[in-house]
């Protein structure tokens, strides 16, 4: 197996999907891992399996989100990886929509980014490296009927990550963008879908993050997309 | 001169460019203008000169949008047409920007733009007709360097454009994202650009505004770019 | 109604749709037109109608685009206006699309608009100014299964339009590339679609080239699409 | 090292700079790699290193695809990894460009990933598995000045590639496009760039391509981009 660039990575949104899949994949490739949610509780489960730490934070405040670094690097030192897995999904037709629970969707989804990248690159534009990913989705690219709120924040997150990329790479930095067109494969629920693999399963999403971690400087990728291969597109 | 499809405007984010340009056009075909500010006292001037209202609102909260809905329709009804044109403009490196600046740049782009539309649908759909249209800029597709805040606000109005258009559209309610990529001539300084015409004539942009208000259902534009003949692109 | 800026137009491609309205709007604009076909036989009516000349040609011959446009300067001038309207359409398993007609089919949409474009270019630039536009499809920004062929003309012709629009622009040549994204309606077939103006006018989308036409050179576009209000994308 | 999925490979357009990169890494993990270019003198070094086989073949004449790839199907059995590396680079005002040379681009860029892309099909198909791939460049997706020809070949080429994925996809065949946005270190050439890793390592991007081989089919990328850190873009 390559040498693994990074030794520490902080996973903030985490879950017991894409990130719980992307945690196991960085332990076992010996990198120190910490996980950041606004409950913890529902990462109790991976933690104890894996070794992961854990970290209660509310990724669309600013304090929050500085403290949250400060406790990361007091426990595995400054995360030479971070991933943004956050967001605020919310359907519904456009008259209909809380203004509220929009706002909150947007602060979730895309200002939760600009915090953790903000705080990341603090950290990381001393060393010259480091790597931050930021997890998109199909609305990146995409605003559906239906979903406007979640297409705001998914495409805010988009701008984000091209402006970080272009800021942050001369710096060293890796930043990369992630769109998983498709739904993501449940570990917990036990039924099979219509056609075999035809949803995406979260090793081989988090297999894509490990390889562009893994790419050398002059051939880093900015964007990728991800979809299973029954997938219209 | 064709026969105008729509009696009456308002206009968000109004200021003494592109929004008093395409004040002037509309009232010039017998369209009843509102304009919404922060500041109405900016607009006093093109208020006197044109005849067209204004309203003072803060875009990017609930109640005063509501608000600006209901005391515009009690002036020249409710408007047939709304333009978005507001935005929050900030610079600077991403690890110095203001979070506090960041989440008011985002609000004023892009939030402001769903509360806005989220009204002018709710008072379009019952007539089956109606036109929203949405500023937007280079950053509404790329995110550059120094700019992400810029770019997230940018990137998320778009995304609001296009999901609202797709849900809206069928409904009779044509709604179209207009990418300003350039510079807008200021009509108040009058110093001349390096080379004629570099600079984006606010007239000019109205035109199209006015072209895409005008176009037959059957062929609308959903999104359309403007740039100067001179500008790198 | 406007001044127009342009007095004289060649229409490449030219059939009883699209090219046909846009031939009725620049004649009624005082513009003298040109209509140019393979087989010219089908422009016949058209051309008594409206009194449009008409130029047998084959848009994917070097030595049949530069006779055509000698030609057409020896009638009405030097074209002022040049659209390229032809293409290729071609579907079918991309296991057995026949060789031979997927290369006929790239040339007709997309070599065909190089030498149509390389001639009007050679004659614009020293005038410094003119219009080149080009149509498109959906095909120009998405490759459908079971249509490689349509997609590879459609998508080389839209580079071709970019990189025209990057360096005539500058010279005073408005290069625009209009992509139309649902079904042209046939004014010979009678029947009403499904749902009113569910398909594409010809008239209304020959009216969006004559707006572009007109747009000013501070506030020119390059891309604009047009599409039935009911159309999903 | 994970267990490679494919047993034997066909680069087409194979040169010394990235097919030789790809090659190597497809031997290491024990592929039978099959080369073919017009002119197979330039492959023999390569050859005799790696124990590739070389296959000569203009990829723009359907006869010799054909005969290709019955060829290297008799030697190394059909390819169930296919890459297509050809492109006709050629600069120049429109203007100036010859017309028999902008066909001939097109040609290689782009028609020949049609014909060898079909064969492709056409053996794969009956297994239900398989992987092509495509390469792009920044004029995959950006039309620059003085590059039509290169811009329509290599927009041609994406349009293929994204109709080859949706089609083929569903019957199990990975088809890919990468976009390399940059100049391509040359191997041979021993200057050092003004910034280290400033241009595109081969053997770095030929590791994405592997990556995208390896990746499980339900998260396939269709499309992936990689540039040097310090690249503008």
């Amino acid at each position: 197996m390559t040498q693994f660039p990074y030794s520490s990575a902080l996973i903030v949104g985490a879950g017991p999907g894409l990130s719980a899949s992307l945690a196991r994949q960085l332990i076992a490739r010996g990198v120190k891992v910490a996980l950041a949610a606004r409950n913890v509780d529902k990462l109790s489960e991976l933690a104890g399996e894996t070794g992961a730490r854990t970290f209660a934070a509310d990724a669309a405040q600013p304090a929050s989100v500085a403290a949250l670094f400060d406790d990361v690097a007091s426990v595995i030192g400054d995360p030479e990886v971070v991933v943004y897995n956050a967001s605020g999904r919310l359907r519904g037709p456009l008259t209909e929509l809380d203004p509220g629970a929009v706002e909150q969707a947007i602060a979730i989804s895309a200002y939760g980014g600009f915090l953790v990248s903000q705080q990341a690159a603090k950290r990381m534009i001393p060393h010259g490296r480091g790597a931050i990913l930021f997890t998109g989705a199909t609305a990146s690219i995409k605003g559906y009927a239906q979903s406007a709120a979640f297409a705001m924040g998914k495409f805010a997150l988009r701008g984000l990550a091209q402006s970080a990329a272009r800021e942050l790479g001369p710096k060293g930095i890796h930043v990369a963008h992630v769109i998983i067109d498709g739904a993501i494969r449940s570990k917990t629920r036990r039924e099979e879908p219509a056609k075999p693999d035809s949803t995406l399963d979260p090793d081989a999403i988090a297999q894509s993050y490990i390889d562009v971690l893994l790419q050398h400087r002059s051939a880093w990728s900015q964007e990728i997309e991800v979809r299973p291969w029954t997938e219209s597109f």
